[in-house]
């Protein structure tokens, strides 16, 4: 690494020694009006004396404070950088490359504006009161890169206290790609979710999200395993989300280890880092579906897994198939935003899901079970189908 | 007000009812990318898996923030809706039309973004936890409408707890502002600060401001008065703050009500509202300044202050000399935020004062003390001399 961090202090516009860090240095990001202010007339508008009318008018009806500021287009992606990406607890400071980069992700794709706001605490009760008391300046939160199990308690417990979207990208996110994709290879081999019985590597954000989402929409059966094996109501080492978890998993009631689990499976969903033996990946059922999705090595190489699976997907943009939650952060938020919806239901992100598997339609391939990031269909139909799923559910304000 | 109420949820594009509404629909600012995300390869760098490269270089060296990411170049304006305007405690989301107006004059003077913070609690150990939490995603706090005298001890707890430049901009944009004026109006009538007793109506947020750095500017002697009159230490009835400003104020001793402090001052300077006598206003020395801050309704009409007045001030954007915020905080900030200096000193303040004062050279004259706010001139030489005097200072990290 010493090279890496030797490079940056060094570089300048016109060395740049190392693309990544050219490209950030400065940051990926800067505030803009969208509003004139050219000469003492536009002032008297934008600020004193006019503003004084606009605040008058919300401290009296406080709704319209969604209509005359930023509020309800403006996202607050809070991290306490204590698991970034693969990089595990790094601080706030070292994770605001990342929060930047999602900031952009959700103006690029979604039209929402968004602020890395990164903590410098990770008692859940603290994180919970500081988001709070700064609420009222944001129309939404979305957690990033908060380790679990506090991720799950944090977002619980923003969930009672706001009537704004709180959402915890890396675990819902992953789920609602995840399921997407899923319903495209089930649709793509003629069978039914009910028909399949999945296994999940990895028992931290993102696998208890999509075990959540595929128990949901219907999945016949799902284990869920961690270090320690596949979780089930037996275990004694379970904490409270994983007991949980355990109540409404593993129909079949299976115990032992990963490869168990992996025997006669029709989907493996890796999130967990670590690897996968390929005699166990030869174990699975016919015609599975294998999604790696650990970066950056996936669980099972793909050309390991294509010797056995129907359809494979990874993390990766270098392969097919890639699972990746810029498909649907942007327009889950934006479609919550467009409704003003009080919270993000089970529903919206179904119909999120459902949306996106949508987008592939003729293009369906064992190739192309998930449309690409840069696909621009993909925002607007997300959009569309989360708006009217608030709707729908009665958590819409407008 | 009602009227003003109804006409926000009728008016549309086409019919703007109301301009200043018309304008602040949808709010004035947005996020923008300063990257390209255009194709899988932008998004490799500027997101997963090029950026692990640089957390992991904050990780190692953390002043690496300043760098790469926009930390050294954006401000939290945080509010807590307490002292709105000449409005009063109306709370945090009716606050944000102002916070927003605020951001786009720092981007548009100063160059430097700004994101509105107002937050749902008013306790000052609440708020200062609160904004030490989020601090490591701003390279400044700018504190705006905190009512006094919480606001003295919220920006003095940041100060001690925070590394970087932390500023109560309703005392000391304004106290810088009214000291450039005040030198102006000086070297007009050829006298020194020295030689001037000045008044000041009103001991809140400004009026403190204002008399501390006047005092450390050399002033002769200034008086502070508030609702019950002279600031002076006989008094029992003054807290904490204003102990300590009758210990460094009214060197004279004067003891009684504004009027018997005007009579022979040299200098009115109004940050109070309330009007003053016209036959008080005749008792001031020959050759006064007038500086009539009260905002829309100057303390003293600049047609009656021009009777008895050399030089008159307002904060009216309508009359000549506009004591305007606006001249001084982008600049500050600016100039804090290039050498990266870890608090905003006295020092770094007079140097403004001084800077915004020498902007006017020749066109001095008695309707021409400060600048108008769209002198293109001001903001590069505020943040040169906050520069320069950060670094004579030693608060400067580069």
């Amino acid at each position: 690494m010493a090279a890496e961090i030797v490079n940056p202090r060094t570089d300048t516009d016109t060395f740049p020694i190392d693309p990544v860090f050219a490209l950030h240095r400065g940051g990926k990001m800067e505030v803009a009006a969208t509003v004139p202010v050219r000469d003492a007339d536009d002032l008297s508008l934008a600020y004193t004396p006019g503003v004084a009318k606009v605040c008058t008018a919300i401290a009296e009806q406080p709704d319209l404070v969604n209509d005359y500021t930023w509020k309800s287009n403006v996202v607050a992606v809070v991290t306490d950088g204590t698991a970034v990406l693969g990089l595990g607890d790094i601080g706030p400071e070292a994770s605001l490359p990342v929060m930047e980069g999602k900031a952009i992700l959700f103006k690029q794709f979604g039209g929402v504006n968004a602020v890395p706001i990164a903590l410098a605490c990770t008692d859940v009760d603290e994180i919970v009161e500081t988001v709070v008391r700064m609420a009222p300046s944001f129309g939404g939160v979305n957690l990033e890169d908060i380790s679990a199990p506090r991720c799950f308690e944090i977002e619980r417990k923003l969930q009672e206290r706001l009537d704004i979207p709180v959402f915890h990208d890396d675990q819902h996110g992953t789920a609602v790609v995840t399921l997407a994709a899923l319903r495209n290879a089930a649709k793509l081999t003629n069978r039914s979710l009910g028909q399949l019985r999945a296994v999940i590597s990895g028992a931290g954000a993102a696998g208890v999200a999509i075990a959540k989402i595929l128990v949901e929409a219907g999945i016949g059966d799902v284990a869920v395993t961690d270090r320690k094996g596949i979780v089930h109501g037996g275990r004694d080492d379970l904490n409270s989300v994983k007991r949980e978890l355990a109540s409404y998993t593993n129909k079949a009631g299976l115990s032992g280890s990963l490869e168990t689990a992996l025997d006669g499976a029709d989907v493996f969903i890796g999130v967990s880092g670590g690897t996968v033996r390929e005699e166990a990946v030869a174990t699975m059922a016919e015609g599975a579906f294998i999604f790696a999705m650990a970066n950056p090595t996936p669980e099972i190489h793909p050309d390991v897994a294509h010797k056995y699976a129907a359809v494979v997907a990874t993390g990766r943009s270098d392969f097919p198939n890639q699972i990746n939650n810029v498909l649907a952060f942007p327009g889950i938020f934006a479609g919550a935003l467009q409704v003003r919806a009080s919270r993000i239901t089970e529903g919206m992100k179904i119909a999120a899901a459902e949306a996106l598997a949508a987008v592939v339609a003729d293009e369906l391939s064992a190739d192309c079970v998930i449309p690409s990031p840069f696909d621009e269909r993909v925002a607007p139909a997300v959009t569309a189908a989360v708006a009217a799923a608030a709707r729908a559910e009665g958590v819409a304000r407008r």
